[in-house]
């Protein structure tokens, strides 16, 4: 291959239909014509990469491998097909993973990160925990060079935190987050950063609540040993909070949303569940007259261009959420260290002379 | 009392706090500096107006006797109060039955239709079913002559109808409405007026989808004889629907909302319901991108203005909702009808000769 | 060429800068991967086709000859290239002609119709008045076979009208469009079918509002013989019109338009003027508090689906519009027509046996 | 007079049709049932006050001298009617100073700070350059005693600037605000605290830009020697700012705004001018798409929860802004320094002794 690119790399690679993974030599990727070759310069994981280490229910009926997982990174460009026209060698990008059909009434009408066909890189194809990357030229996302690589792995979650900050109206808005993973801790410095007037957070776990409170949370509630809707109405006057971010999935935390959330506010629901929620619709929704949004994604590609401004303009201080940095080649003991609870954001660097 | 208004006149009174009602002959009510009294031309009944008169578990909760029931009419100005600068003697008028605080968030931020402390006229206080009813200037909503008596006294539900349609994107979008009581049917009416592409129109109760065809939804469906999301579907191209208007309040009609709302579409929750509704928020809600929202009384008053102006221009065709006319001392009468099934809206004419 | 595509077509060519236009034989155009060649079943003509006709000032810095002009169109699919899926050969199509980069900000953000970079087909390459048309499958857009070939060759204004109308709201709203050209027309069928209260339509040629009154304008008014503005106050109870569609690119119906609106009404302009418009800022505008919107184009692909529901649907009725349809070789005498001010929209029949 | 209110008091009185304003001793207004009397702890002055001082061609045609002016102050409660239920005495209070007539259709449907029969208090009825003032408890706003004086007397100029920033998206966006007078300035730290990602500010007058670098815009740009609209485009990758905020109401200011708003973008006009200004309507919006809207005052109640829940919140410095602080007896004084350019905003304490 051209332009220094070597045949082979490193990567981690899911083999077969079993829990674990493996550092592999594979091929490095071929690209077609409108495609991008990417030096991964670091990667970083999600939950999602846990579920398919661990090979749960959700891991067996949608993981086909073998298969490089893997889908939040940053690189350069090492070489790209003949019709890319957007980026050069050596520019510094990051990419949206959900490959959209482009051709189905979501696409065609600004909703693309709900398109029904879509593909992700790194769950449906090969990913970005590996030296080399493909991307189709529409995916990629071409960053300032003044951008930490830090923060250019870790713009997936970060942007699934932007979409649902900006959701609805923010300035001078009271606005809860009940869970704070790192989507959840990305959504305390946006929601500040956007002019929140109180940001509370709700998270059961110590280190998170510990990371809640670095990233300037106004107020980090345990709802094991306070009663947190009392503590927030205290808070608002008794009028409740004007929106909630839930970012959990948990039963109790969304109970607490509906709890919470003041008459005419709003609920963005950020946190997947696979246990049925019980509402009294009359009650939780009607008499209330909230709003109650899905949110999936990153909006393509309106959230990339606010989370990069932001980024640029020095908004966002998220170093608090990157606890841990590894080599490629000590994957399986990042694994472990996520399922302690204590890490947060791990990012992974394919070079293993990091 | 001044104005050719009688000292006394007849009305349906809630004497005591267990089922039934009675027709009386009681005081006129006295009015306020900022006060109105009209005359009314007609009322009409509505679901709460048998659970009142029934005497259910809601009722014995909120309804303090003895009570004038009724908030949905139309009348002519008698009197009115001093500060009173809106209306004169004569002029055809109906009202908002909500009488908002004015004072709270809501209230101040155009959302009185979910103020707090609202009390509903003919709920909390005496209300049209009766020769005379009081009504703050603030609330009267004058009514341009043209406009039928009939049309006058529905306004209440009617414009729940177009709160609900005009929640969200109409022109030229697919609409499902779940449930054809009077509200569900006038809603198939502002759709077609306001431009849906297609009007499903779900209903169990034979009379009622007569109706709802009388109504010309395009689609009228029987959830007990047909596969109504199969049916959808493929009316739809498989994408389902852009906004289902929920106004049936049962479990399985709000189940077949989730079904057939297409990703990134809406649901707007009108029906009542007190039974706990069971949902899975990740299949449901979160991977769909869809909005769900609690729909609330009339918009004070831009849907008022709306509603009024569609009206005027003969844009809505409601008659076939129309199913009973009854002098006033017939009322319970009227109620037998209601509970049978096959009376849509039933109109209350006080003077008993009608 | 195969599947019975020929080798040569007649088509309407601008051969070189200067006046006038010719029907010649030439090549049916080749067509790359990702495109769509469509058998022209017929086009219309614009006011733009005018100024490429009579090669005016605007024409002269623009237009490059040779050229075929035409961007209003349908056809069925002929041939088209290995990439292309989502048609197959006869299918009935008609297209988006503003064919945008793909790559910039507002094409990234669902604002492709306002796209920097954007090439338009009948303007800046080979268009549809001929036999056979090349588009990229992109832009193609398919039609349902029930919708009409003249109602598929004016998609193209028809969808500015939709695009314009549903700018912001109309359901219950009075509206007022000042000049009928084509898409004014359209505009107020458009208006009509989506529940504007009241629609006023003021054109100064008597053929147009002749056929604005056809179209069901609830007013037509002639601003060289009626004080459109006193008429226009009266009718709305001195308030404005909720929304004026500026549509005439006059500076006399600008000045009406802003002297209509209401307070915190809005204006939306697609009419172009190359003269300048002077306007009182804090009187017209600012203490008004109304929207000013410049409209382009139609929505890719919102107005599309919206446009084409509605069609489907039976809610625009646009044959008083379509006055003239010629056959393509009598091209020159169209443009005769079009000048003569007693046509609307004329159709062209490339099959000359028409 | 009840409560410790004295009968007289010291107010700025505007005595006859001609420029100049006095100290007098004046009665202490009476109250009635609904109204709230305030006494003035601080108020500020604004470009008004100076039009009315000096008596120019719109102060001539609106004011009915005498009069006493101020429409920006704070104070306590000292005494209120007997409908009052919203306040009690003592409460730290400032006001919305439009009073809006409450009965017309912007009124009724949440657009009271453009209801065509406003009364200004201050400008139509006596104000706060005095030691006391009435005020209509619909337009008191409570003011949390965590709130400087200083702040809580300068609501009405920074509600114009939140109304106005707030208008349009900003979070992640590039602002531009032309003019820094005390509103611009003020925008300045509304449009950072909420997330603008790069602040122009745009001033010819030295001092103006000396605070407006205080107020810490990304970039302060002087018209008479820079290149404005080569720099912000230079800046913003030749893309144009995402909304430009105008507020200097001058044609030259005017014009750049239209040259560096991105296609797409949204021009808010604050600023008022007497002269007519020259658009080419085809290339400043209609060709852009852009959305031109007029800002006048602050919504009803909208503007006040989020200025204050800013403020209380501690996400606005304010003070570079603050440049004067004086006794009401030397009020001539003030409108000395203002004449000067040097001043921003000028604090007045009626309470001599300060």
């Amino acid at each position: 291959m051209s332009n220094g690119v070597p045949d082979t790399m490193l990567a981690v690679v899911k083999p077969t239909a079993a829990a674990g993974a493996e550092i592999r030599e594979v091929k490095v990727p071929s690209y077609g014509p409108s495609d991008v070759l990417v030096r991964v310069k670091a990667a970083s994981i999600c939950g999602t990469d846990l579920h398919i280490y661990q090979w749960d229910r959700w891991a067996q009926s949608r993981i086909h491998p073998p298969l490089i997982p893997g889908h939040e990174f940053c690189g350069d460009v090492a070489a790209f097909g003949k019709n890319v026209t957007s980026v050069k060698e050596g520019d510094f990008v990051s990419a949206e993973m959900h490959v959209a059909c482009g051709k189905c009434l979501l696409c065609r009408t600004g909703e693309a990160h709900i398109c029904q066909d879509v593909k992700i890189i790194g769950v449906d194809a090969d990913g970005a925990f590996a030296e080399y990357v493909v991307i189709p030229e529409s995916n990629i996302w071409k960053l300032d060079p003044s951008i930490p690589v830090e923060y250019g792995s870790i713009l997936d979650p970060l942007g699934n935190a932007v979409h649902t900050v900006l959701a609805g109206e923010v300035a001078g808005r009271t606005i809860a987050i009940t869970g704070c993973g790192p989507i959840g801790l990305f959504a305390i410095a946006v929601a500040r950063a956007v002019g929140a007037s109180q940001v509370f957070a709700i998270e059961i776990n110590e280190h998170r609540r510990a990371v809640a409170k670095k990233m300037k949370a106004d107020f980090v509630l345990d709802p094991s040993k306070e009663d947190v809707v009392a503590k927030i109405m205290e808070e608002t006057g008794g009028v409740g909070v004007d929106a909630v971010l839930e970012m959990a999935g948990h039963p109790d935390s969304i109970r607490t949303a509906f709890d919470i959330v003041r008459r005419g506010g709003r609920i963005s629901l950020l946190g997947l569940t696979s246990k049925p929620i019980s509402l009294n619709f009359s009650e939780d929704i009607i008499f209330k007259g909230i709003i109650v949004q899905g949110i999936n994604g990153r909006r393509m590609y309106q959230t990339w261009y606010q989370m990069t401004a932001l980024l640029k303009a020095g908004k966002l201080d998220l170093h608090p959420v990157i606890t841990d940095r590894i080599a490629m080649k000590d994957f399986s003991k990042a694994m472990d260290r996520l399922k302690t609870g204590e890490a947060s954001k791990i990012l992974v660097y394919p070079n293993s002379t990091h």
